[in-house]
């Protein structure tokens, strides 16, 4: 069965994010209010076969571990959606 | 009232995402297979403070369009949860 896998990857809240302070600032020098704690991460999107979600949950967290996320920076979750 | 907003920006469908391809050409070289249409975005996380989630929507909406997301290449979707 095909799955689309969304991975979300996102630095850890310990980790500084120097891209996320220099949007936030830029937000700011636009004149936009209320707006703080701006933090950003990637957002993987991919197509996989397995023959069940358990199976596709198992590959992407093993692809997110190996290949997508740094484990000691970054922390991901994912959702899985059966395509039919 | 704090909500916190979280931007997806993905490329359009018809624009190359060399990053993606790079990806999936990993993925497929350490040996896992069924893994297809990898396509790399970025997520935003904010907390942006507002008066209702009709106006969060409205200021997230605009800083996608200004700031976050090239129009020309990407499109965005978000979510809002509102921060008890």
């Amino acid at each position: 069965m095909l799955y689309k896998a969304e991975v979300k990857v996102a630095l850890k809240q310990a980790v500084l994010d120097p891209q996320g302070s220099t949007v936030e600032g830029a937000v700011k020098s636009l004149g936009y209010k209320g707006v703080s704690q701006v933090r950003i991460g990637k957002l993987i999107e991919m197509t996989v076969e397995a023959e069940s979600e358990e199976q596709a949950g198992t590959l992407v967290t093993e692809l997110a571990k190996k290949i997508l996320a740094n484990p000691v920076m970054e922390s991901f979750t994912y959702s899985l959606t059966e395509v039919k």
